[in-house]
């Protein structure tokens, strides 16, 4: 039915491929492509049967890009690389006429201030081009916005009061590691916090707002107000919305590494001179840390992401409505190889995929995922892995 | 009266020289030399009226640091460089026929395990080619070494047991610093505990035992015991000792600091490969973290290191003694630039190369400082800024 080209052999790239192997009505054809084939081609061998082709790129060259989209001709191209990269995939993609699909929003490498405004400054570009561009296809940002979506269509006739609340409360045994790539965690939780409130932005401290909250099938966990992408787009695109916030649970012992790693430097984005050598330090740190695409073989636990939403139903009265999704660590280990955290970004880019390929997610433009019909896209979280869940009318603790 | 030869521009190195140029009786010509040259015209330039001269050399470079002897002709070099130059140093003065002192004992580059026996093995050479070596001049080892000396002689038939106890009372104000290259300082205080009781050493744990000591004028700080190296050489130079140890004061910040530095891999001493360049982790730490020697301006408060004895004394008493040395960083850095942990370990080493000019401290042969006469460099430290003050019979808590 399609041919896919997706760019990133990390943890999340693993489950993009993996996913999207198991579906070949829907991807006819695969190519893994990374800076690194030897990765790539690691993947395609545990997936076997010669269904992922590999292909060497450095995504930080547009005309590398552009040669190899031109070769293999593929329908879409799925960016699962670094934030960095967005922008040099998204103008090889507009190059070369091929539509867009990524889960994390650009942020220039020099500053940790990840923002759309780069990326939707390509909106008229593709829409004159007649691409579409599919921005935020992981779980959050993508599934949050998604049942955020679904909500507002099926439950609310406004939607007040968003928190979307991310818990993982899974062990992976060592002292320390992050759950995705370590450049990007860290510059994400060690980042200002932000949220939105009675048509404004509001910022916090690091880490200034927190209390428990309860996860199903878990129990309370402490939960901490940080700022996360999807939050932009959410208000722009439900402004009925008065106050929208995003809470992730954190242990105190990852908090305290992180304070620690701020402390001695080793957190910062700007380069040092080490022996004539231009280093920065937290990209060095990336590289003595756990990686985080081989926690899974000892990760155990769930995680559990969802929305708890406030507002006026379809009937005109008060409601609130909870709607999440838990993971099991070890399951997910078992099905891709890789742990959760991978797993919930990496099947959600799947579908996202497929939802183009198949015409339901298609229009010329630059669109955040809140924007498509969300129905045959929460029908597939059902099937392939990431079911979920909700509850009306209870006390949302927020 | 004597020309000296000073390698290492640190802390230790200003605070060398500096008390040095306070001596031109003693200290007629004064050379100070390093890697990088403009550190030394730097510490040359505050000292002022050309009083010391400065030159560059690697001290990795057993033929370069010969040259540079040959050319300058020095009576003795004073070695504060890193304690993985003491062999190659060594090598150059008995290739050139000159004195030796150091601070600091050998240790591989490529193993956290210093010990005195690499140097020891010069000996004989020293000694065929009468020279004089001296080792471990600082002030622990260096000062707590001659104070059990000068116990030795004055107060103890025979010492029995011996505590050394070192606290830094000081707060520099950082969230997280060494206080001397953190590369040294990091590899010293995360290495396993060591102790001597009754012929044999005892391993533990690192920081597995700890207690609170008394402090004259600071009060009770939580204590540790670490293995610190005068221990190896004074069990040998006075073998009436029952059991030796070393305790050091930590905060619970600096000790969180430590584990999590330990946690992420960055006291690694092994090389990393990072963008195709061999990199070690702990050396590229040293290059984030604040440089000691810029520590000095805001530390505020006090050192006390010394020596808590217990054996017979000359009567033939049960007899307990507390000698020790409170050094305030303030004054430290009014007077030198440089903080009191700097200023406690650079005045002995000068006072060491005295007593060499002034052949009060000359036999050929490596020794370590306890087998010199203590009272004439106890003397000394009286009048170039180190008061020592002594307690009888006390309770050592210990």
């Amino acid at each position: 039915m399609g041919k896919v080209l997706v760019i990133g052999a990390g943890g999340v790239g693993t489950v993009v491929v993996n996913t999207m192997a198991r579906l070949p009505e829907v991807f006819t054809e695969i190519m893994l492509a990374s800076r690194t084939k030897s990765k790539c081609d690691a993947i395609a061998e545990r997936i076997g049967n010669n269904r992922v082709k590999t292909a060497q790129v450095d995504a930080d060259k547009v005309p590398e890009l552009a040669e190899l989209i031109r070769s293999y001709k593929p329908d879409i191209v799925v960016n699962v690389a670094l934030p960095y990269q967005d922008l040099h995939i998204m103008d090889a993609c507009l190059g070369t006429g091929v539509a867009y699909l990524d889960t994390a929003n650009y942020e220039p490498p020099e500053e940790a201030k990840y923002a759309y405004s780069w990326q939707w400054a390509y909106k008229d570009r593709y829409q004159e081009a007649g691409l579409t561009a599919i921005l935020g296809c992981g779980f959050d940002p993508g599934v949050t916005s998604i049942f955020t979506a679904y909500a507002a269509r099926h439950h609310f006739r406004e939607i007040n009061y968003l928190d979307i609340v991310d818990c993982n409360a899974g062990d992976h045994g060592k002292a320390f590691a992050t759950n995705f790539n370590p450049e990007i965690n860290i510059r994400e939780v060690t980042q200002k916090g932000k949220y939105w409130e009675n048509g404004n932005w509001v910022m916090t401290e690091p880490h200034e707002i927190h209390k428990p909250l309860t996860y199903p099938g878990i129990g309370p966990k402490e939960s901490y107000l940080i700022y996360h992408e999807e939050l932009e787009s959410l208000v722009k695109n439900f402004p009925s919305i008065k106050r929208a916030r995003f809470w992730m649970t954190f242990g105190q012992e990852y908090l305290t590494h992180l304070r620690v790693i701020q402390n001695i430097g080793m957190a910062r984005i700007d380069p040092v001179i080490y022996n004539g050598v231009e280093i920065v330090p937290i990209k060095f740190l990336k590289e003595v840390l756990p990686n985080p695409g081989e926690l899974g073989e000892n990760y155990k636990g769930w995680t559990s992401i969802g929305c708890r939403i406030k507002g006026i139903s379809k009937a005109g009265k008060e409601r609130t409505y909870y709607i999440w999704n838990n993971c099991n660590h070890e399951d997910a280990y078992r099905e891709t190889g890789t742990q959760a955290v991978s797993f919930t970004t990496g099947v959600p880019a799947a579908i996202g995929a497929m939802m183009y390929i198949k015409e339901l997610w298609k229009k010329p433009g630059v669109w955040n995922v809140e924007q498509f019909d969300p129905d045959p896209f929460m029908a597939e979280l059902n099937r392939l892995g990431l079911p979920w869940n909700e509850k009306f009318d209870i006390d949302l603790e927020l």
